[in-house]
């Protein structure tokens, strides 16, 4: 399980994967299309072998978390759900636009017996002005789906063990990253495991790396990341000198919350080994712990690293 | 007790009340007028039947939360609080001016002795340049009022049983709501009660909602609403499209945090019977979490419910 | 101990430090000048009398929190730290560019033994446009730095006793202060003690006072100050009419988690004794609280204060 890295569904026109490696970067980065693709896409929910429980884009290949979502304002997604599982569970999803019937929970009838499958329909839309002249927000935004059914009636047990997955819509314009890696506070863990088997997120200096951060559970937590920082808005990335959001590296985040951000790894701080933690103190002595591996173009790290040496390879997507 | 619904004190200029329940809504919602008034209130402290305390306007009718107090930047409340409680009890505020006579703490000597009554002032102000060229934020927001006095010298065991309340300063121009929700995070509890005796919020699809969340109490909380989003921004409206702040359905709050937004009932995802909860799982389980009952006109809801069926009605002010 | 006031570095260019005791202000503040400076400082690890630890200026002089160093964007600092203590410590800096060298942890192999020194490198820059046309946010903001290695490879031990200390970074143009307060929220404690041995901060109606908050530890906390409330936004000054960001008196912050603001002390609501706390309900009620003291230009206070009489004096620096 440690190595497996979840795979990305890209949505239609957000598809472009750019292989810049260079360093550092002088090309304008690859952006997010105009979105309005209706795509289909079947997930798995299964059990591992160790008892936790995941999503998958095939069956025997669930992860944790669950494949990343793309898509772009203005996209639909039906998402067929097959229950390879012996309980009842769901798809629930944040942010997004979807009937009651796909909610995902046992109040509105939708979720998914065992052995049953069940498409839920998660739709976007951009931001734009309403008939009575106020303006409505857009899809865009750091998002995330979960199970709600499973345990408890809020999918207590089904987020434990594992079921849950970032989603990404982007704006049309906005900067598709190189590599892209997510950071799941469940409990005292990061994506169900504890230092020193928390993924080593690994990207070449100059790369533009987005990092997508959930919480899970119930506790909170504060997302720190060594040598790199951001702008806690939207994107994540200053969007102009008018743009008057706090710049941090630390963010505090309670269960369900999601954010994200793109950074350039080594910006102004070069290669190297940088941990990113969660910073209450017991909670990374606990485990909660992970390295951001940027190395030069050729593979190389200054400084090498003293510590903490097992964590597994997470070479992104 | 639970069926009751705290009135809503509203400030002279804001006192716009539409009636408006088509859908969807065409018209330009009523907006904020320039404040400017002085008006006078009375507020009563008394006990509830089963021991809890609360704010009323009349004797005999306080309630949890206290009554919902507006105001537009330029106005100011004096507020004569009449204690009829057995402690003495106070009137603190926050995000307004107010002189250290009306700070509602025992260091400023200004609470209530049972039995007797106070006049405490709140002033509110609209932004604008001082005379050295830099800016002073206004008034306009979602706070709340407390006791600060019984149990501690923080009020801790007057917020537990009950005194506090919801107040919105609101800027000329704003959009004023068709209902308005009060939420209020106290322990474990939501307005003091859990599941199944958590309000249900009631609207028809295409009103705008105005939600005003409240934090007390020792711990964390994850305020999280399916179905619907708002703006992490001052008034949870997007401003247009230049605005940068996250999207979200989920924020993480603390005791004495307070925040609102307005959504359009419904809106891209229909009528139907959505949840309302703390996200930490925990929390919920025990029950902090309600249902926002969106109907069609003729008040019919699509899809039924099928658990969580005992709440209280709460049809909106 | 009480008493001492942590002194402040003060980067090149931002030292201009203005006398203005005057109510009300009348004259632009002074503001932060084009930074660019290269800087030298000493910084000493040491235990104090009482078993705890902090950072000083000088040998014998280490203060809890330690120095406020502050830089404008642009500034280099290069700091000496000499390690006094009889276990190896570090220094690891929030926000700011850094190399692996000057990274504070064993992982990086860049902690002090006892008994020797080490050189880190702070380097700042403003925000300004990539070759790839993508904007890079500036580094200005309220910051911070700790120990990252005594009694684990977090720190945890180090912080826990005292080592750590504000970091402020300022934009060409900002506006400086005429005071400056930290109030670091360190488990229980404010600034490592509990009232009523908490500072009282004290200053003249006026005066534009910067409030720089950190959070260490295990818990969270949320910031309260009465009768004043800033902005939530990168400098937690309005910044105009344009800006959307929320108006705040109460902040949720998790450990390491850092924010400021700049308040005009008793505007709109005059002289007197404003409490400041964290209004988690029981920790204030430990003693997470502490008095904001408002005079009048002749030092006289309006109202006197009923509790919480014996606080040390915290003048400002
Ligand atoms: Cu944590
Ligand atoms: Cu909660
Ligand atoms: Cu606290």
């Amino acid at each position: 399980m440690a190595a497996t890295v979840a795979p990305t569904v890209l949505g239609g026109s957000a598809a472009a994967t750019p292989d810049k490696t260079a360093v550092p970067a002088s090309d304008k980065p690859a952006a997010a299309d105009k979105g309005g693709d209706v795509r289909n896409l079947t997930l798995y929910m299964e059990k591992l072998p160790n008892g936790e429980m995941g999503y998958g884009l095939r069956p025997g290949e669930a992860t944790i978390p669950g494949p990343l979502i793309e898509l772009t304002e203005g996209d639909t997604m039906n998402i067929e759900v097959v229950n390879n599982l012996d309980v009842a569970a769901s798809l629930h999803v944040h942010g997004l636009d979807y009937d009651v019937a796909s909610d995902g929970t046992k109040m509105n009838d939708s979720v998914v017996q065992p052995g049953e499958r069940r498409t839920y329909v998660w739709r976007t839309h951009a931001p734009g002005r309403r008939q009575d002249g106020t303006w409505e927000a857009g899809s865009a935004g750091y998002w995330h789906y979960h199970d709600h059914n499973v345990g408890t009636e809020h999918g207590t047990g089904g987020i434990k063990k594992g079921l849950y997955g970032p989603v990404v819509v982007r704006r049309k314009g906005d900067a598709l990253p190189d590599k892209q890696f997510t950071v799941v506070f469940n409990d005292m863990t990061i994506n169900n495991r504890t230092a020193p088997n928390t993924p080593m997120f690994k990207a070449v200096r100059g790369e533009r790396v987005e990092f997508i951060v959930i919480t899970h559970g119930d506790f909170f937590h504060t997302f720190h990341i060594h040598g790199h920082r951001w702008v806690d808005n939207r994107t994540g990335i200053l969007e102009g000198p008018q743009d008057v959001s706090r710049v941090i590296d630390t963010k505090t985040t309670g269960p369900a919350d999601s954010f994200g951000f793109q950074v350039i790894a080594g910006e102004r701080v070069g290669a190297g080994h940088w941990m990113y933690h969660c910073h209450v103190q017991s909670h990374s002595d606990m485990g909660m712990s992970g390295v951001f591996m940027v190395t030069e173009a050729d593979g190389t790290v200054p400084g090498g690293m003293h510590s903490m040496p097992d964590m597994p390879d997470m070479p992104g997507m």
